[in-house]
């Protein structure tokens, strides 16, 4: 029952620490808020391993990362790691440089992520990455659709498999697997993509969801998705005429805001493979 | 006539250089210019001795601090005590790592703050800290209730006494206080918690409340804190169906914008002890 | 044909670099994708020559620089330069502080920029920063007005002129000009100063003109001032009672997002000297 995953973080209320992009930062926070949970950031290496160490989940974010931060992203890893958190990365723009691909590759190596959530352009570049990925199928496309949903299918249990973590690909269809089962995923709307953050969003509220299920935690991935996808929706159908990105952005908010376990179940769009 | 206070601040337009977390250093300066005042932001050493020069306040928030922005803490605050400006610390997160715990009491022995503003729990870590604050009351609970009123305007008004600093608690109700008179506040809303950042927007505003009415300091602070939960309360009142706490937010700056010395005085629950 | 030029936005969808202030990057990344562009963020010096190599465009702002990010300013604008991309500088608080100034003057020196765009104060401290600008009116006043736009306009060209830049001064009244043209911009509303970082979205938005608009980079700087005053106006006009400036900040992004080629080319109130 995805539905129940929401309500558990709102019993719960999950304290979730947050490594992430200065970017959409304010956003992160005020999504954890609205889902039932509660953000702290931290980002210095002297003070993550404190901060982690009071939280239930770890979100890593690499936006904007800088060498402080990603010290800080290994420090706050491994401890949480230790204190057997709900880990998450957010791989934002592997692929686009060679620090981001290298810091992505090696916290994946250091640190034993609960689940990565990234678009597929991100993913493929770290199944991809090290060069010995001959398992999975280097010709997933740049996007997930009807035609290639079965190879992406493939390609997403194949890099649980090897990652041991639950791997979320989000876009137009998202895909949302362990080594067993792929969620997939059709809440959502594009106009989303002209939001700066969503993506961020999502990290946030599903380290929430991770933490507050630890014993179901590819459920409460998915249900994460499928909440952030159906705040999309319900947002859009609150948008009035000359509304834009930036109200729609507020609106998405809201919308997670009043988002109960009903809701989700009822409006969630999804098959399991 | 707590009215005058937000009268003076956009009668003399103060300028404020905050040195502020990353989360939510926007809807700071959006708050500062909403109640009249004006925000500078500048966390590198090299640059805010210049830059507090041309301020009249300085607000330090602790919240997303580093080894680089303490010590831009410490060169701002020295510089601004020199000229006499107003300087108010948010300790957040004292008492949940060490680091944060050590750069607020180092900040509190090197600068002379003129208020110091945070959650109760801050506060007394603040209070406690050094192990030497025999004549505070250990016993203070976790949150400033009807039960406990007297015991917690004791504990303000003696760490008031002791630090020379205003002290402000906030929380459901709000504490205000000097050595000799405690503000006892109950504006504001509990859905005000959902949304990141009201207390670091308060103390954004209530350093240009501060720095613009220089005379009567702590009649600032406690406008400062009545004009943030009137705010709330206003604000409450335009939520319409589907709001939630991204738009609740955004209400909150848009009250302070139209906040009068009337409203204000009209609208603020307090009383001093 | 101004209008032209944003449509150029929305057809060519420039990626554009941002090395911005923290303080009001999420509005500079939403405005980017309401007008059709695309931001990336990154700071760290040894990630940013990857990530402008793969964008169109660069916007530098000096808003809240520190050491790190002011070496990765150096280092994008000559990647940035040697690719031929559009280059923008947004000397904030140039004048206000010694490294602000000295900063602004050495990007200047090792960086082609395609324009720079500031208030009056800051570009008159640029024009006037090394003590040799002989031939500039250092008469220029602190505002342009009606009274004094001859020789603001004689300024702009001159300055235009000594740094083959394209030189954007925004107020009540803004000027953009080269050495030979220069804009007369009279749209926008007073009430856009009460929002942090109208300025810097502009100087975004500015970015992603130029870089989709190389062959006619003075009207699309143009077009972006244009663009922007018009949303303050239509904005405006979508604010109901109790908006504030932090809803009127919403509304600006919104305006953006339903700009055309049609509304820009009717709204713009500009005449060319």
């Amino acid at each position: 029952m995805l539905g129940n995953c929401i309500e558990e973080v709102r019993k719960k209320m999950p304290l979730v620490h947050n490594i992430t992009n200065y970017v959409t930062v304010n956003d992160v926070a005020n999504i954890l808020l609205a889902c039932g949970g509660s953000p702290i950031m931290s980002d210095e290496p002297e003070d993550v391993e404190d901060i982690t160490s009071i939280c239930g989940g770890l979100n890593i974010n690499i936006g904007t990362l800088n060498q402080r931060s990603v010290t800080a992203m290994k420090i706050a890893g491994k401890r949480a790691a230790q204190l057997g958190h709900a880990i998450l990365l957010d791989p934002v723009g592997a692929g686009a440089s060679k620090m981001r691909t290298n810091t992505a590759m090696e916290l994946m190596k250091e640190i034993p992520f609960t689940a990565i959530r990234g678009n597929i352009s991100e993913i493929k570049t770290l199944a991809l990455g090290d060069g010995t990925t001959k398992g999975v199928d280097a010709d997933i496309a740049d996007a997930v659709t009807q035609e290639n949903l079965d190879s992406a299918i493939t390609f997403v249990k194949e890099f649980a498999k090897k990652t041991g973590s639950i791997i979320a690909v989000t876009g137009a269809i998202d895909l949302i697997g362990d080594d067993k089962i792929c969620y997939v995923i059709r809440n959502g709307r594009k106009e989303m993509g002209r939001i700066t953050g969503t993506g961020c969003q999502l990290s946030g509220m599903m380290t929430a969801f991770l933490t507050a299920n630890r014993k179901n935690c590819l459920e409460a991935a998915a249900a994460a998705v499928c909440a952030m996808g159906l705040a999309g929706e319900i947002a859009w159908n609150r948008m009035q005429e000359g509304d834009g990105n930036s109200t729609y952005r507020n609106k998405i908010i809201d919308a997670i805001y009043h988002m109960d376990g009903t809701t989700l179940e009822e409006g969630a769009k999804y098959e399991m493979r």
